[in-house]
């Protein structure tokens, strides 16, 4: 996972920003039907036929958006296709085209946006994904990177925030809060590194933590499953921002209420003991933990019998009247009101 | 031009995320029947029915891309989406919707973020394009902006930078060199301003050259100016770095030569005086000055005819085969080799 830092390097300056597009971007391949034009013109030219065309876009600041002292170049490019990827998905759509602008400071050597590189063209390949453009620059400090996805859909598949009903079940992908405590490891390692350097850290109790913080995956494979499920999500978000606060959009977005039972908010094993071992609330890191790029969706309560023992959803609860407001059914039975904390300030009591 | 110092200011963080982007989207109209969903989802929707999609991107870094003393913040938002838009128009294609994303250091209040989106709100209206969606984020250092822009053509319509042929005329639309010399006299200025604060400078002899610099237009005309002509652009592409680089590009993509004349290139008579008042030559600045965002485009010779007395472009030579070369004819009919020298260093001879 760590860089080899005895390696040579090469100045991104000595090729230039012509021979740096080109160096960095030879290994892209194309496989989507639509890409009819990629990297190398004024602007990449795409074929959507009868298809809609989904499109989101994102900023990454170091140092805001990630720690580059545990976070290796290459995981990083691939986490940076798989957030933006996993807005499409979150349209109930078929990710198709990413662009990639990176710009660094001088401090970077070729080889580092070689790595970051790689982990774009992982990312590109594993989710069929075109890189068609970009842009190379410098920056004044530190690394940038803002990346634009493209999707294709049929007008009747998409699914966006509003759409969902009274009654409607709230279900979601996947377990939740492993990338935040992943997160949380990994800055308790740092810590130990620079108290002592030669410490070297045993995570093997972590490795899921770990992998869901470095290498998130996107849930390209919701789509497929609730087509042969024969169910349409009514609504569909992606949890980048903690459980609590995208059921609050879904809820502000429909003018409804919900309830959400702590008993079936699914987590890890893993996530169990950590949790204990850090002394932190469960319920509260699985709620409010970021970056799972899971997806939460609506769907009709007649589509129950169809998903309920699928062990790719869980049923976390349902939407009510505006009226009776957003809850968190506890084990206890007690109501307690939905807040979305913002993850970045959970570990902080 | 002057921002008003005085003025009281709002800090970013007093709004929140959701509630920063609200406020500064709130302005946005949606005008294109291609788009379908704009901003407030997890991606857009858009519908370009038969039409196929256009895709460019850009990314602009504070103190390597503009310079805040000078380029006031309506003026740079305005900017950033022209260029965008120049590389949409640089594909014979009309552009349609863009997506913003803005990071920013915590040093610019809310104020200045307003003003900002005030260029962008104003060109996308100029433009007719949709901002669709967006980021807004938080910077280490400095303003950082990354635009999308996106636009549509019919497949027959589309123009690349390849597709020229041998003995295809080399035309240019509007006039060349006025945006470099624009920044020179900004930056002269600077200078002034600093040895001497209370200065005012007089700037009415140079009003075409700044404007052209601090509020560029993209040549979303010559579109519909070349259809009324009944003519195919053979290739094209923005002048965004400079004439001669960007002839370059065109005769590399196509793997053929050039003969560019001296006394066509079309300069402003501006340019002329401040060039002979800044002892700089005005084919150097006409040949390598950047950011003027008029469109480079071959033609078939046999379109000679319905071209040759239209005011909005110039031939200035002609394709010729690979083994020929590169060159300018001079006015004294001598042929020196075409080079493409970057106008970030044409002052410092």
């Amino acid at each position: 996972m760590l860089e080899n830092k005895d390696q040579k390097t090469t100045s991104i300056a000595s090729l230039g920003e012509f021979g740096l597009i080109e160096h960095l971007t030879k290994h892209f391949k194309i496989n989507q039907e639509s890409t009819l034009k990629s990297i190398g013109d004024d602007a990449a030219v795409l074929d959507f036929k009868d298809k809609k065309v989904i499109v989101s876009t994102d900023l990454l600041i170091e140092g805001v958006h990630f720690d580059l002292s545990y976070m290796p170049l290459k995981h990083l490019g691939y986490k940076a296709i798989v957030a933006n990827v996993s807005d499409i998905c979150a349209m109930n759509a078929v990710p198709t085209q990413v662009t990639v602008s990176v710009a660094v400071s001088n401090r970077f050597p070729l080889e580092a946006m070689e790595e970051l590189f790689a982990g774009i063209t992982l990312a590109a390949n594993a989710y069929n994904v075109d890189v068609i453009g970009g842009d190379t620059t410098s920056s004044q400090k530190g690394l940038i990177i803002s990346i634009t996805a493209i999707g294709e859909a049929n007008l009747d598949e998409i699914a966006y925030r509003s759409g969902a009903a009274q009654t409607d079940l709230l279900v979601v992908s996947g377990d939740l809060g492993a990338a935040y405590m992943g997160l949380q490891v990994l800055e308790r390692e740092k810590q130990v590194f620079q108290v002592n350097p030669n410490n070297q850290p045993i995570l093997d109790d972590y490795t899921y933590l770990i992998e869901r913080q470095l290498k998130p995956e996107a849930r390209n494979d919701v789509k497929e499953l609730l087509e042969k499920l024969e169910i349409k999500p009514t609504a569909m978000i992606d949890i980048s921002d903690g459980l609590s606060s995208e059921v609050m959009h879904i809820c502000k977005q429909n003018k409804l209420g919900c309830n959400l039972y702590e008993e079936k908010i699914p987590v890890d094993p893993q996530l169990i003991n950590v949790c204990e071992e850090f002394n932190v609330d469960i319920t509260t890191i699985a709620l409010n933990g970021g970056e799972d790029y899971e997806l939460l969706f609506t769907i009709k309560m007649e589509d129950f019998e169809k998903i309920k023992h699928n062990p790719n959803f869980t049923i976390i609860g349902h939407m009510v009247a505006e009226s009776e407001g957003m809850h968190l059914v506890t084990r206890a039975n007690t109501k307690i009101e939905l807040k979305a904390r913002g993850w970045n300030s959970l570990m902080e009591e």
